[in-house]
Parts: structure tokens; C-alpha cells; sequence
């Protein structure tokens, strides 16, 4: 048990709605020049207010998003000048593409344990309109835009914290998922319109789907095995939004219609905002409530898959 | 302290060299296709040999370069299908630009003391070549490809570890060191011939130099301060090989010639693996040795400033 406790939380959402029949996706309009890190900054804000906290009070600036807002620096230090110029705090990426969030709050909170950060945010922000490609309609009406930041704290509650957390990676769906071009691999010098598909988000849903259903019942089976708990001992699970066969997953894992978040209809793919929104969404409406032991979890592309348990 | 050792390490350095007067920079030749992932797989097959170990006795995969390989999936994904697919072994990425590597120690050093993972292997690849600006003399001469690797473990040696670690964020610099384009902000599919420049590697290195002058001797103070250490109790300082201005700045630090690795005029800066590259360059040409203490210091586009104190 790593004793820690959620300080606050915000999350910004673009207003600009566009619809695939009865799918809703938030996505940053063509005439509004809002940006990843614009949107990080109205989170982050969001979540100081929240938490009744300065920027000055934070000890750790953690931002985790798939996409880089620039190939140098790394994107919190982007963030850092709009929101913590002056100060001294460390600005740190921590990437597993759309399990950051998980992977983030994961690997800090043993920073946290340890007392080398007391309060930690985190936030995530993806502007994925930007890369998307028209011509591969599943992936085309998926995505959507947005941030959410959380900050976290040591608890002095020993019942509040990570009882269990867990990754794992299987390179086999490591395709599946991409955006090849924009880094190191196929720069963006080399972009021609011949070439434009390689820059943009390109996803083999079927091939994700079979591989994440074939490895994800025995990650959760260990998962409950290695904690003697079962999903009778969860309040609620905020699975990423991967898709609408969140459905089947979710039932495939053996977690009832009424113990898991599921928000595809209204949001779609959020890519690392997905999770952490989910998440504040719940605790906003009290599906999630103070004492609660929730399961955050999902699959990113690599194909990675993180699981914690918290309780909150 | 949190008690970790060194297991085995490996680097890549390629093997053609430009040269700009008295400096060497090895770089790979325009002619040759080895990339950003092969560099890190060569070093990784170097490392696991030096430490007798198979892929399989690796609990995590760390990537901790400051450019990515591809926007989508994370570079340490795209490393584990060329070492480690068909294994669980989680990838994550971890990046403070320059100095990711002793971020990414650091931070799995909490891990690795929790007892989270036994044995981590981060590594360090950066084909800095792709993204020069000719136009830019100061940083078209400066940069070089390479790669390393390290393997760590928990130790059972009370005398080996970490005794201080810590990171520092000064984002008035975020913008002296920079690759604006190729990410979210700026993607490929807005590359231009105009807007050449600004998919390049653009570095205002008199900034750099001056903030970094202004702020190391404060942050270097209080580390000594903190551990209650002088410079006459480190064996070794290995800082990040920025410029030729390290010697300058290990001046005003008041590290003397002998007690740190300068190797500017052979290697030049290779990003993120200067500092592991120096690192282990020093452990086999027995520079540092077992029972050393020793510094791993550096500056970062950010302008991040990390430092870990290792006993090795």
C-alpha cells in the first residue's frame, strides 16, 4: 500500500461538438487556435482552484500524454512557462501512450511514499483532431480532445492509497496503433503529400481488439489473484475509453454494466485523457464516492495494459 | 539511500566521423539506415551480454531519450518488439530531454528500492544528425548519434545506491533550446520548405550557457548542503556534455579538471546518452571504480538541471 490521497482535480473539454450518427465527439474547432497546451493550462488551473492550492505548493509537474507538443523540450516543460515560470519545480514526461495517466500516478506515487515529492500533478492533453486521417473512418469518428489534471498528495489515512498496480507490454501489437511520422524514425522534413498517411493516426481496431481480448483476462485474473480480491471487492472500474467494444471487454473480464465507466458515446477516445476524465467525471456526479476502491485500467498502443487499484 | 547497483551496461557509437577542426563527431553516414531504435537495440544486446543476462530477466524497460522515435507508439514500445517481444517486460518512456537518463534512474530508483521491479534496464538513444541545421553552426558542429544502455538492480550492499537525487525545472529557457515542429503544435503535415527551420534543431546556446551559469552554482550549493558533502568526498562528476562550455561551467561550479569527464572534443553532446556514454566510458577505462562516489549531473532543454549522487 502506497499511502496517497487525490488533492483535486480539472478538466477542460473544447465546447466544438462534432457527431458520427449518435456519437458525440469534443474536438477543437479549424478556426480555433486552442492547443495541447493551452488545454493542459486550463486543466491545470482548474485543478489548483479545485484544490485550493498555488502552483507554488506543487512539488512535481508530471505530464502525461501520448503526442509531444514539440520534439524538444519534452511537454512539461511547455507547460511548466505558462503555468510555474520562476519556480524551481521538476518538469517530467511519462509516456505509455494512452495508459500515461495510470503509468504516471503509478510510478510517482512511489515518489510520493518515499517523501521525495509531497504533492504531485499530473495532467494529461491531447489534442488528437490534429492527426487524424478522413480516409480510415473507424479511427476518424473515434477520437477527441481534451485534459484533465490531477493533483496528488502523501496520505495520512492508512485505508487511502495504491493496494496494487501493474504493466505489462506486448510488443506483438506494436503496428496496431501508430503515428509514424513526426519523430526521429520519419521526420517531418521528409513530409509529402504522398507520404501524408504515415503522418497521421493509423489504427488497425480489429487486430488491437483480438489481442487485448486474448491477453486482458489473465492480466485481471492475476490481478485478483495476487490481491485475494474479487470484482465484489470494487466500487467501480474506469477502463480507458478505448472504443465502443468497451462493452465486450468489459464482459469478457467479467465486470457488470453497473461497476465500470463507460463514456464512448458522448467523448469517444480521449487517447491518455480518457482515463483521468472518466475518472473526474464519476467523482463529479458521485458514481465514485470517498472510500471507494476503483480499478483504473486500460490497454495504449505498444500494446501496453495498466491496471491499479485504488482506494480513494 | 535507496540501495541499487549497476548490473552491466552497453553502448553504440557509430562509426563514421565528421570532423570540424580539432572535433570529432561520430555520426551515421547519410548513407546508412541504422536508426534511432537499432542504436538502442545494439547497446541493449551489449548491455544484457556484459551482464549475463537474457532479455527475460528484465522487469522493465525504460527508454529515456529526449526525441522520440514516432509520435505514436512510445519509443520504448518500439524498442521491446526488437528485444522483448513475446514477453510481458513493461515499456515506458521517460524523458527530460538531455538529462533522461538521470531522470529516468532516479525515478526508477523508487521502484527498484520498493521492490516493484528487481531489474530495470534504461537506455539512451538519440540520432541527433536528422534534425541538424546547417545554418546554425554552433549546434550543426555540437551534436552526435549514439546510444547506451544500463542495467540496474536492487543491491544487498548497504554502500551501494543513491544518497541524493534532484531535479530542477527553469522554464525562462524553454525556448533557447527547442525542435518546434513535428509534434502536436506544430505537425509534419505543416512542413514547408519556408518552415524548414523550425522542424530542425534550433539552440540559442549563449542563453543556455548564461541561465545555466546563474543558476548551477545555487543548485550544485545546496546538493552539497543537503548531504552535508564537499566536492573533496565525490570521486567523480559526469556531467551532461552540453558544449565546449563545460569547462567553463565545471569552473564555476568548483569541480576541479581532474575530478570530472570532459569528452566534447571526441563525442560532442549526443542528447540524452552523454551522460550514460560518459558514464560507462569512465567505469571501462577505470576512471570510476567499485567504492567510487560519484556525481551524474547535467542541464536540459527546459532548462531542466538534474543530479544524482551514486556510490557505486
Amino acid at each position: 500500500m502506497r499511502n496517497i490521497e487525490i488533492v483535486g482535480y480539472g478538466t477542460f473539454i473544447p465546447e466544438n461538438i462534432v457527431k458520427f450518427g449518435n456519437q458525440k465527439r469534443h474536438r477543437i474547432a479549424k478556426d480555433d487556435s486552442t492547443s495541447q497546451i493551452d488545454m493542459a493550462v486550463e486543466a491545470i488551473k482548474k485543478a489548483l482552484k479545485n484544490s485550493n492550492l498555488n502552483i507554488e505548493d506543487i512539488d512535481c509537474i508530471v505530464s502525461a500524454s501520448a503526442v509531444c507538443a514539440q520534439l524538444i523540450p519534452c511537454t512539461a516543460s511547455l507547460i511548466h512557462e505558462r503555468i510555474a515560470k520562476g519556480t524551481n519545480i521538476p518538469a517530467i514526461d511519462i509516456n505509455t501512450t494512452c495508459t500515461s495517466f495510470i503509468s504516471a500516478l503509478d510510478i510517482m506515487s512511489y515518489l510520493i511514499d518515499a517523501g521525495r515529492y509531497n504533492k504531485v500533478l499530473i495532467v494529461s492533453s491531447e489534442k488528437a483532431s490534429v492527426g487524424l486521417n478522413e480516409n480510415q473512418k473507424e479511427s476518424f469518428e473515434l477520437f477527441a480532445d481534451g485534459a484533465c489534471a490531477m493533483i496528488f498528495q502523501k496520505s495520512n489515512d492508512p485505508k487511502k492509497g495504491i493496494i496494487y498496480s501493474t504493466q505489462q507490454t506486448w510488443s506483438e501489437g506494436v503496428h496496431a496503433t501508430e503515428i509514424r511520422g513526426g519523430g526521429n524514425l520519419l521526420p517531418g522534413m521528409e513530409y509529402s503529400q504522398e507520404k501524408r498517411a504515415d503522418y497521421l493516426f493509423d489504427m488497425q481496431g480489429k487486430e488491437v481488439l483480438l489481442l487485448a481480448a486474448r491477453k486482458l483476462p489473465k492480466f485481471f485474473k492475476n490481478m485478483f489473484k495476487e490481491t485475494g480480491l474479487t470484482i465484489s471487492d470494487i466500487d467501480m472500474v474506469v477502463p480507458h475509453q478505448a472504443s465502443r467494444a468497451l462493452v465486450l471487454i468489459m464482459k469478457k473480464l467479467g465486470v457488470p454494466f453497473e461497476k465500470y465507466i463507460d463514456i464512448v458515446d458522448d467523448y469517444g477516445n480521449m487517447v491518455s485523457v480518457s482515463v483521468p476524465f472518466a475518472f473526474c467525471k464519476a467523482l463529479d456526479e458521485g458514481k465514485i464516492k470517498k472510500g471507494n476502491t476503483v480499478i483504473l485500467t486500460g490497454t495504449a498502443a505498444g500494446l501496453t495494459a495498466n491496471a491499479i487499484i485504488l482506494q480513494i
